[in-house]
């Protein structure tokens, strides 16, 4: 690594902000953290600011920014707050890569900023590209600002790229686990519980990501995401289910060489990648012990029994903001499965009922979008309370 | 492909040579046909000018040079003949790519000969670097010749490499099919017979490759090779057991990414990567489909039941023309227990008592390194005289 590269994260405290940290804190002179942001957990903020003294911390909420601001006096770490905060974290001149893991829609206009800002943009937000995949690679490409995927898929994905030739590229092979819920029967799905969906067999994760690997709506985002990072249409990209997450994911070629990138299933080693890209740390973990594993398996997803596979396919082939449509709908449906108030199967059915009869705004802006994106949420609301009445 | 590339065969007739044709025939235009050569199949390499339009052919053995002058009498095709012929073939100014794919130690002054004339080398010749890897390898970089290797394994490596942060490679892990006796107790081995040594589960091979594959010395002499092609030490290279061959071979990274090339085995795919790299042409063969083949198995390989393994590795570390040595006792023993004269354990123990002590030679010439070979081969003929008595 050529000097220390500047590192700003969106998200520090999240699962994908934690380990990012906990790459830096590895690799000492190789990164500095130039700036951390969060939505509002304040103490835990507070605790990473002090231990890898960034130039200043954003948090969104302002009641948090001005505790984290107590926590932090006589450090000389400013606290930022609301948007203007996090965009400036995300855009700020002291940082070089931008980590953008804030999940959901609100990590879109954080995103779009660092494009913006012409940042190499270390990417776990996918919901970024499903919602404003066109306007945000049309402006790396005005920008020079270079996207590097943080989603073991995409990262495997990217790397399976490197160095090939990019006009004999036939597919686009994202693996997916299955989540909790391969293998079982269509009937038992209605009766999952958030408990369930939250203990994922490979990953650890936040409880929306994991709630999108049980439904495998996880999977329909990944593959809007690889369509906007790899330029690639939908019929392209297929998805497989390899339920031990070793081969993380795969591109084929025209002359049937299928180049895949491997690993065990720890988020360090795509982040630290994104970090260092083109270069690869020593991150010191446990090397991949084939022989051990034993056997790797595949199988065809079944769409029938993940209905979010199709719909996620049919919101890319719609375009005009349908998957922004798609993904608002989801957030909510997966929060109201999260608390309780929505069946496991419900929350497709919420989805497809959205996209359905969508509403209608401006895709061509980031505005128009986010105003598309209030409107589903809304919809989806909406339908959920009748759904329950 | 800018503009077509021209490609001297060496071993045309052979099973490498003649999927090497089939690759070329598949796209025309693409890529000619500047030579071809062959021991002595004169018939076959004759039909081969007629329907390929080469410069000129190369038949070792006079005789049956001259039967094919007379078969190409009036197509203004020449037929040379001799060391002369071949080693003309082999670094003809008519070609841009020489595919090595002559069997055995024959190989190693034609391909010498190839990297001399600073040559993009397709090497299917695996003795070749066995027996004088440092020497070609140090030519290769005087003459700026291109060493692209055809062995499914080194070609999986290769493109494993490709693009990749090259001072972060940890270790190359070829994969082994384990051959036809994978799984067989140790006690059946001595009751293999030359027919059931050469049928090999996955790959169609000529006769010497697949007896090599069932001792498990084909992986063997890969490890040599792939010390040299990738400059990489012995103890960074692994040998994977894997039943499917579906994982040609892999790469693992310090960061704990294994880069992997997979397909189906199809030898022209390697083959065809080798005439067109960088690029990737549209071979038109089956696609992989990982979720037909459904499992994908690891194991280490039993250095006990298959002593050629350790065999290869020792004669790495040892240096000095040991490998030579090594791989002169294999073919020896090979052609031994192809006509029935030595048991398939045998093979092993000819090569063990040859090492044991080895002749006296000069490893740093190349004639230096024949006679070696030829004082092995002596030497082991001998010892396979006095088992038999």
């Amino acid at each position: 690594m050529s000097g220390g590269r500047r590192i700003s994260i969106l998200g520090s405290t999240g699962s994908i902000g934690r380990n990012t940290l906990d790459v830096i804190a590895r690799h000492p002179g190789t990164f500095e953290v130039a700036a951390l942001a969060s939505r509002s957990s304040w103490e835990v903020i507070a605790n990473q600011a002090k231990l890898f003294n960034p130039a200043f911390v954003a948090i969104y909420e302002e009641e948090s920014a001005s505790r984290a601001r107590d926590l932090l006096k006589g450090t000389g770490i400013e606290v930022l707050d609301g948007v203007d905060g996090i965009l400036e974290a995300a855009s700020t001149a002291r940082a070089d890569v931008v980590v953008s893991s804030i999940v959901g829609a609100a990590g879109v206009m954080p995103t779009y900023a660092a494009v913006e800002a012409g940042k190499i943009v270390a990417l776990a937000n996918k919901e970024a590209l499903v919602v404003a995949g066109r306007l945000i690679t049309e402006e790396a490409q005005r920008t020079g600002a270079r996207i590097i995927p943080v989603d073991s898929e995409h990262s495997a994905v990217f790397q399976a790229l490197m160095g090939q030739d990019r006009t004999a590229v036939r597919k686009v092979i994202l693996t997916a686990s299955g989540g909790p819920f391969f293998g079982k029967s269509r009937d038992s799905l209605s009766r999952i519980t958030p408990e369930m969906a939250l203990d994922h067999p490979r990953w650890k994760m936040g409880p929306k990501v994991s709630v999108d690997s049980a439904t495998m709506m996880n999977k329909g985002l990944e593959i809007i995401e690889a369509r906007w990072i790899f330029d690639i249409p939908a019929e392209r990209i297929d998805v497989l289910i390899h339920p031990q997450s070793i081969v993380h994911s795969m591109v084929e070629y025209l002359d049937g060489s299928v180049m895949a990138q491997m690993g065990i299933t720890d988020m360090r080693i795509p982040i630290a990648f994104a970090l260092s890209y083109p270069e690869r740390l020593d991150l010191s973990l446990d090397p991949l012990d084939l022989a051990a594993v034993g056997r790797l398996d595949f199988y065809k997803p079944d769409q029938e029994m993940f209905p979010c596979l199709a719909l996620a396919y049919d919101a890319l082939r719609r375009g005009n903001g349908i998957p922004a449509v798609m993904n608002a709908a989801n957030e909510i449906a997966v929060e109201s499965f999260l608390s309780g108030d929505l069946s496991f199967t419900g929350i497709a059915d919420v989805v497809t009922t959205v996209m359905d009869d969508p509403p209608d705004f401006d895709d061509q802006t980031l505005s128009g979008i986010l105003r598309g994106d209030q409107l589903a949420r809304t919809a989806a609301r909406e339908i959920i309370t009748l759904m329950d009445s």
